[in-house]
């Protein structure tokens, strides 16, 4: 089961040690099931102070219905989302969007390295306004990190959430990687979120190091009344909740998450440095997170698999900001928690 | 946090140990995600085992989730899923079955003891046929062991799914507690689901040890084609699928799943015996397994919870063989895999 | 096609030749579509006037899209609608209220005659209170006439519109047959809805003359704010909407709807004087309406079958007020604007 | 009312008389309600003959309906449906689709001229084939004749289903306006549907002389068993149906839906000629419909719309074969049934 040149995924490593003690210690005694137990009112209050001020957060097991979620909770099913058309929730979630929504419309705008910008989409809104005939676009959805390895800035978020603002769209963040992005920009997460506007987080943990955890983060509470219904609805309220607290509070304590996305960001540096050296490979986006994006000749690629190595060939469009030749792949590698040292130069070695 | 005398349900105790520990085992190496691990692989062919026979397997978190998913794989969304008027599907998940299936109605059929009959099933249909002004009945659902603690024997089982296939509906049993449900009885998993008739069942490991790990288990193949979707649109899928299936091998392996539930079923005969034996309290239903339900005075019930006992006053109708006076008040108590004799003699001193 | 003894439905019968007439007017020259024309204009300012008040109102085309589109714009996907259980929307509509809402839940309450009542309806919410884990009550849907042909009186009305508004619910009222309803009773169109405490009407005209047309009528602009989003993306805006339009201003015209409600109720009544003095006949119901729900020997019941006269075999659970013998049947006879005192006189003439 | 040059719409013109005649004559007597009635028998039987083989023929009210039952009956939840990325059913159904399918994506390919091609297509699944990550094409729907006005051949539909086919898609046609396309081409009903792997068909009748009907036809009877239920719930079974099949009978007497499909595609070669001739105009698409789209100079556009002109200034990306300056319109004017030549001139004239 060992694959030691996995780049894959950030989830195909397992849990961070001190997540799973945190399992164990809180298995003692009885406590309330479906989320009134004392560990996940520490979990809230602990995202509050993550947060700088009082969040309505709610813990859920996927990301998939983290952002689902968020988005049932800000979009009419007759609303639309607008987001980067090879966003996560467009291309990743088979429709649960579209379910937990009651069926609003996913509005892809283009954008190179994987971000939407206020011209695309005001150019999206442009082809839109004719009332009830379509859909209403309703949110605005950015991914913080990218899906493209890229990283918003808070004032790139606060310009997007500007333009969603005038438009009366809520913004959400999918935060799957946050913990990536924000290790890499030197702010706070209140800055990165609801200080530059946006509204509603998915504040991701399990790519990071938690088993399967993720928090729905509303920073305006009306947004939030009814989402114990929405949870609960949607098959994502656990019963023993106390084990999806214990590893939220494990993630936060001592900076863990941050520290655990800081060296997950410094092997993708390594990999990136050693991978810009190769003859014929092209980096084509900036390292921002934990994804290293390559365009390689297709010899090293065959290569880099006959050794066993593991990672993404792309299935999008590419970059957007350079083309893939003929013989060349566009390829996806990323780091996590885990990744060694040794593991990025096992993988340089066989490139090499 | 604790509360020994905790009987509210079966998940306010924690995890079985071994399940734990098995987690912790189960995060060596590297895996692939989303369910295409060799733990997930091992937990599914154990299932197989577990029924002799080929099953079409998927681990779920939720048990909202499995009995909503396993019903949508074999409702339409014009179609009715007919079930015990108080079963958990009707009044405990929030519509998630409507959700899932894309608006199918619940028929709740009337049944003393939490169970339906092949008549009380045959009264509801009398009531229908009029065609597409109507829902179409598509699916029977049973709680195996039902909401009130009664178990219905194989014989029960064959009878009910025989009307339903008569009626060309598929046969669904809610197995959240399927173990307990086992345990008292003297017949194998096969005898008392797909031998019987049983199309898909929801074969709950939370209630009874697990973390938070359910099976929803095809004996129809055909019924699961296009599942794995079904599963990922309803935010179910997760990515460290591996974590689930440990959990899963864990409570199967060394009958530990029956040896819990046998334990359970054991401390609510116990619990169920000093009840009798009191003044003024009557068990209105057989304890098939792990619910002991009771009808007490009023004064009794006030006593208990002053002492800290804590159980569910079940907000339902009733027994349904047995009246509830003015002064006397319905209750449930609950056993687990953790319940020891000394939480049960607790219990009955201070009733005492 | 002739059938003079159809009492089967009041929709058997065609349309009022007013109402033909006006749609031929209606199609001279061009008109905007799509709602935007000025013959919707003029049937939403007619609607103002007969309700005595600024509406918000919607031309549909369906009774079932009235309803369930009502419904829609006043409860969550997490909530419920109570309504008696064999309502139309329950038993009539083959889902369309759940589809429409997103997966809300009827919620069924019990009553004599088709009527709920403040204690039935409070006995229901008695079995509720456990938060998320059920659906939410929000709506009260009551039928006015109900389909067991009973009416409520002004004063009914607004003790249970008292009792959803105590508990937050919105009250709506399914007007399928408002005109027979309302003519029957000594009171305006404004009493018997808002000032009664009616949030929404279903306003049928289909039954009572017109080709195809109901209003959803909005007595709290705040409820409609995006009903035109609704509307569309259920398939009910019409390209050429001055065609409904045309019809409900006829319906409305010179008091053309309350006349033919007049008319239908007057030959209910005639029936029912000459059915009440038939031997072994019960009419267990107030004819309140234009239907008129019989107890009849099954003898009778096959001579007027025989004879072919045309009434529905009630297949709900019977009146509720008595009870149907082994050798009866509960029947269901409606008149219409174009049932004539010979039309009924032959029925008669066959009973006797 | 009248506006003497209004091309906005085929829809601003109202009802062809012979269809308004129908609909008194088939106002005679009784007859069952929904859809049970001789004159649907009948309509349905005219289908069959109108499309040389049995079909399963359902009558509906609105385009939107007719096109999002369709999809509904050939596409899973979880599926997606293939189309032109400004097919009406993206731009101008405001999710109708995604609600009738429970929640299906629509996935836009590109094409000049409104027309998908087997490349554009296969280019859209070239970036698909990831599991249940992302929804499974199931169907693809094209329309005939386009929303830019251009019109498929057998041929060309032929290529479309047979890579559909491959794929295991159903193609669905959307057919609001199939009389104009099959009126200019020399093909058969046939063969321009079912004989090219058309498997269902939206056939259109509103826009081209009747008030309000469309059809549902299945040419894959197995996709069409519970198509009632379907109808039923989405509240579009009329009671009084026979209505509706009387205007599709009128509609499709003597030929009367390819007359006057042949007379709006006359008048809109007639416009399409004197336009041409007109300086600085261009007509970037061929007429093959009803439809003529113009890039005009903004003064021409503005004089025409001071002078009472009605037509569109279209909102999608332009026509795909020219570019829109930056001191020109694109435009699109219809042309119907009751369009006269006197009405084009005088279009002509005030742009002279």
């Amino acid at each position: 089961m060992l694959t030691p040149m996995n780049f894959n995924s950030d989830n195909v490593h397992g849990v961070d040690e001190a997540i799973l003690t945190a399992l164990g210690e809180a298995n003692a005694g009885t406590a309330r099931a479906y989320g009134y137990d004392d560990w996940t009112l520490a979990a809230e209050a602990r995202l509050c102070e993550v947060f700088e001020r009082d969040v309505a957060a709610f813990l859920v097991v996927t990301g998939t219905a983290a952002n689902s979620l968020a988005l049932a909770a800000c979009c009419p099913p007759y609303g639309a989302v607008v987001c980067h058309h090879e966003a996560h929730i467009v291309v990743d979630e088979c429709g649960a969007p579209e379910l937990f929504s009651g069926g609003a419309r996913l509005m892809g705008a283009r954008g190179a390295g994987g971000k939407v910008t206020p011209a695309t989409v005001a150019a999206l809104f442009a082809t839109l306004g004719r009332g009830e005939h379509e859909q209403r676009p309703s949110v605005l959805s950015i991914s913080e990190a990218t899906e493209l390895g890229t990283v918003y800035t808070p004032a790139e978020v606060a310009a997007l959430a500007a333009v969603a603002r005038e438009r009366r769209l809520r913004t959400h963040m999918d935060g799957a990687r946050f913990a990536n992005a924000l290790a890499r920009l030197a702010c706070t997460p209140a800055e990165l979120t609801w200080k530059s506007g946006v509204d509603v987080l998915s504040f991701g943990a399990t790519k990071n190091g938690a088993m399967g955890v993720e928090a729905v983060v509303f920073f305006d509470a009306a947004l939030a009344t009814d989402f114990r219904y929405l949870r609960k609805r949607t098959g994502q309220l656990v019963s023993k909740n106390r084990f999806l607290a214990a590893q939220m509070l494990a993630y936060l304590a001592d900076d863990r998450w941050l520290r655990n996305a800081r060296h997950a960001n410094t092997m993708a540096d390594r990999l990136a440095a050693a991978f810009r050296a190769l003859p014929g490979v092209r980096l084509p986006l900036p390292v921002d997170a934990n994804a290293v994006f390559a365009i390689v000749p297709r010899a090293l690629h065959e290569r880099l698999q006959a050794q066993g190595a593991r990672y993404l060939v792309w299935p999008g469009e590419g970059p957007g900001t350079d083309t893939v030749g003929e013989h060349e792949v566009f390829i996806r590698l990323l780091t996590s928690f885990r990744t060694s040292a040794a593991d990025v130069d096992a993988l340089v070695a066989a490139a090499g």
